[in-house]
């Protein structure tokens, strides 16, 4: 039975689980919160590494192929190293493939999480059979990735797929990458925080149902708070909600202008949320879509939640390795 | 010599050519004006391919081995039909390249023009040996066209690289296409007159050259007399151009986040205006390109003016014919 090792070096979070490639299916996992540092985090890894292919082992799984990472940064995937983390110190050029390889005695390939999503969902979720998809991750950042006849398009400099940051409003605020309104800026979780504590400001009345669930402090007002308190109908929160998507809406109808997707997926703790989000999503998508037939553009959350990086990984390496 | 028969079915004009596949140097060449139908178009093309053909057998070119279409408008590229002209009457679904094919007795493949300009910059003009190429049509439309590992994407409908429906700014004029603020509305030849048109009318002392130049009528002023008035130095002509080519930047650096090529390539009436646009150009695309790198955006004008469509055909046929 054909089974991969994967890898997974989130900002916080280590994981590593020995996968049954046709099927997805997790035979062994080990998880830990990441001890800090890049030298650490790899000999914490190796450990969690060797651990899942024993419990692979005694769950039948005694033939491991090779090994796929995901990591959670910019990777330069025709080098196979490490660009950075820009979440833990030590990673600048690491050749982590290389490394992995050797004390794992197993043949190794790596790509950023996002496109491990994007390449994930295509295998075993969402996107399965899609000649292609556009993929877009919405948490505390918006990423993507793109799959074009099953395989990764990842761009001339490795950067393709950064649907976070086009521009979905020229005059909007600035966003951590310096340039104004972009998508993330707009309508990822700190993003929709920030409009919600606006609005809030603006309108001393408005948001009752808002205000409670953030305490009646404004400042502890998170994305995750505005999904629950439109959830349950606040008024000021499901405007909020509706802009951020709307926002959203026109950078994934931008997006597939370029690459005439077969499907979107949309994955990430923000996508969560449900009707709430896609609603409006796709209504403002489908706006802005011409001259694409709205009707072509499809929008589905992803299947595969926070694994879909971790299956992606498998469906790399059983793309890349033998 | 492998040489190949290019037939060019544009808006307003046909033209057809024999073409050295190797070099791009063309042997025989016919051009006409459109006679404004579908059925007269084909017959006429017909008559003009065979005079080609005689040419470049008398030229030295006796094995022409195929023919390659560029067509004006959507092309089912799968199916190798046209979908419909905007220009022309009768083209509904047509089988084109089967009766091509049949009727001169030749191999032949079709695109559309925007497509097959992409292709054309990518296999002999400004984009040659680069791994992937964005091409951007500026003219009174703006279309593109993406190249990835010397292979047209095409996107699942057949309308991939579609930038000059991308929205640059949601609050803009309304586009043909019925949305607002799209790249065409705010940066093609109409749009820039438009521009300059309300711009001269607001401030009725402004534009001295730019009103001599459209014979004091503003209802004269075109994207061409926009751009002389420019180059001439009148102060409103080069503002108007300025935020026309700010939100082309827009809709390049938004496209080039998503497919992250090694060059995007510009061409089409507008971008023979030179500097005056790609100043610009470059300084805003550049400004909303991060994270990608500035100095990784690369935005070059196109290296073969309007024959980089009948190139591309050629380059089509050379590709998938044999």
């Amino acid at each position: 039975m054909p089974a991969f090792l994967a890898l997974d070096f989130g900002g916080t979070k280590l994981a590593a689980a020995v996968i049954d490639s046709r099927s997805g299916r997790v035979a062994s996992r080990a998880r830990r919160s990441s001890p800090g540092d890049a030298r650490r985090s790899i000999e914490e890894m190796l450990a969690m590494g060797r651990e899942a292919l024993d419990g692979g082992a005694a769950a039948g799984m005694a033939e491991v192929a090779g090994v796929g990472i995901s990591f959670g940064g910019p990777v330069d995937a025709s080098r196979q190293r490490v660009r950075l983390s820009h979440h833990v110190p030590g990673w600048e050029n690491l050749p982590l493939v290389a490394e992995v390889s050797s004390r794992l005695g197993l043949p190794t390939v790596m790509d950023n999480d996002a496109n491990l999503q994007a390449l994930g969902e295509w295998r075993y979720g969402a996107g399965q059979g899609a000649g292609s998809l556009l993929f877009v991750n919405v948490g505390t950042g918006i990423g993507g990735g793109i799959v074009v006849d099953g395989r990764l398009h990842r761009g001339s400099h490795g950067l393709a797929g950064e649907i976070g940051h086009t521009v979905a409003c020229p005059e909007g605020p600035i966003c951590t990458c310096g340039k104004r309104g972009c998508v993330e800026v707009m309508a990822a979780g700190p993003g929709i925080a920030r409009s919600a504590q606006e609005a809030l400001a603006a309108s001393p009345g408005s948001g009752v149902r808002l205000r409670e669930l953030a305490g009646r402090d404004p400042t502890r007002v998170t994305g995750e708070v505005v999904f629950r308190a439109a959830a349950e109908g606040d008024a000021l929160a499901i405007a909020v909600l509706a802009e951020a998507s709307r926002h959203l809406g026109i950078g994934i109808a931008n997006a597939a202008a370029i690459v005439d997707p077969e499907v979107v997926v949309v994955g990430g703790g923000v996508a969560k949320a449900g009707e709430l989000l896609f609603g409006p999503l796709r209504a403002a998508a489908r706006a802005f879509s011409a001259p694409l037939d709205p009707e072509m553009l499809r929008i589905v959350p992803g299947a595969l939640g926070d694994d879909a990086n971790v299956l992606g990984a498998v469906a790399l390496a059983e793309q890349e390795i033998r």
